[in-house]
């Protein structure tokens, strides 16, 4: 694990670092901001997810959350959005491929030698994270489109690993809507029955006790009606959920400007499970 | 004047203008945040000059300002930094031609048909933001780098039209490190007395009362040594200035992770004398 990037930023540093992933069978970034320059201490740690074609610079550059990792002492990890490199499997559209990863372990050729974020995201990551950066072991997620849905799958999946989850603007019914369809047919292939355990809903109806969730939608995301529908799995939170607030937020769209805006919400709703 | 984007942003619109300019000749974009809904209220500007190869982009999507902005009541204009266009001079290097007008007025060939940032910045920006946008007439200038140089050259220049100027990492002496000597060469000509009215060293000795300033730079910014030389400004400064801070932050470098940093203290710093 090399830092390839170190920048002061909000009393803590802002670095990216470098590694062989084995899950993903690939080099690969990721991002760790450090809310202080104390190094022995140590702090919860934050993964956040981003959405389709970003890599592990957009959140760190656009979304102003440092601010807020340094005010409430998290770590903020932010990982790139799949497997990367010319001997990686790619598609010429922005919604499949590199930059397109889903947050799942893929089952068909040729995504299937590259495509495991699910478990580079579980495993690996935090694996790594735990061993070479000051991190206490308390983890909380979060992620914005497809990777709210990575955050609200990954969470619900593992709510024993998460002190709480949260997404802005996330596809929360992937097996509903074309984002989800179109990864999921070619990543996991035709046999739908294999969907089920990445999909949102599915998981949330099975388990019994989810960790507090906040979910922000934009009420002009042009997403909104075909992409993300909140309203499918805020339903069934309301009937399942003790600790759920979905927020629709009048305006807002789907861009950085609104993840910038609310985003010290989030850590805020994240640093009060982290720090119990 | 069309608006070519808006996105809701910290509880105000992120927009961003384009128009034909007069003062260049060509067609260009301005980035404008609106601090709050009310149409009916009129607000103190600040003008953001960005720098070398930055666009009206960059501090928009970077700087995290709007949530400060938003917080003071203030509208933040963020312009290009040069001319534009296919019929627009330019250069190989990213120091000059597009993307390094200098915020001055071209007295060569080439430039001298577009590179007039010194008149468009003073002149035809604010003519059009106050006949445009809900201004109330008070102004303050900022920026970073090359912008920083335009900020204290222009307010210093227009001491009547600016409220106060501050400036992230400035080329403070132009006629004295690489960066400007080369600009003032191409732009200006050989003959250094035409460059001593873009000289921020000369104005500061000639002219009786500044507005107050406020000056960061990054102890560990890669260019503080050969470009920046903020001594040779605060030493000046010292003599002349009843309101004059410079901070050297420690640690720091020159990258937006700075400028994000303290952006809050400028933004507070200036609207402590727009609201006088």
């Amino acid at each position: 694990m090399e830092r390839i990037e170190r920048h002061a930023c909000f009393g803590g540093w802002q670095d990216v670092y470098q590694h062989h992933s084995v899950a993903l069978n690939c080099t690969m970034k990721f991002a760790a901001y450090l809310p202080s320059d104390v190094i022995d201490k140590q702090y919860p740690v934050i993964y956040w997810l981003s959405g389709l074609t970003c890599n592990e610079q957009n959140f760190i550059t656009k979304a102003g959350a440092q601010q807020f990792a340094a005010e409430h002492g998290v770590i903020i990890i932010a990982p790139d959005t799949s497997p990367r490199g010319e001997q990686v499997a790619d598609d010429d559209a922005y919604d499949l491929g590199q930059g397109a990863g889903f947050y799942l372990n893929a089952l068909m050729a040729p995504w299937r030698d590259h495509y495991n974020m699910y478990d580079y995201i579980v495993d690996e990551l935090p694996t790594l994270v735990e061993a070479h950066l000051p991190a206490n072991g308390k983890r909380a997620i979060l992620g914005h489109s497809m990777g709210g849905y990575g955050a609200l799958m990954i969470g619900l999946r593992n709510s024993e690993r998460y002190c709480s989850i949260s997404a802005f603007a996330p596809i929360v019914a992937p097996t509903q809507v074309p984002w989800g369809q179109k990864a999921f047919s070619a990543y996991l292939g035709e046999d739908k029955s294999l969907w089920a355990r990445y999909d949102t809903i599915s998981l949330l109806n099975e388990i019994q006790v989810t960790p507090p969730m906040l979910v922000d939608v934009g009420t002009h995301d042009p997403f909104y009606h075909d992409q993300l529908k909140p309203e499918l799995f805020a339903e069934v939170c309301q009937r399942k959920c003790h600790d759920f607030t979905l927020n629709l937020r009048e305006g807002y769209d789907h861009s950085y400007y609104f993840i910038a805006s609310f985003i010290g919400e989030h850590i805020a709703f994240h640093a009060r499970y982290l720090k119990n």
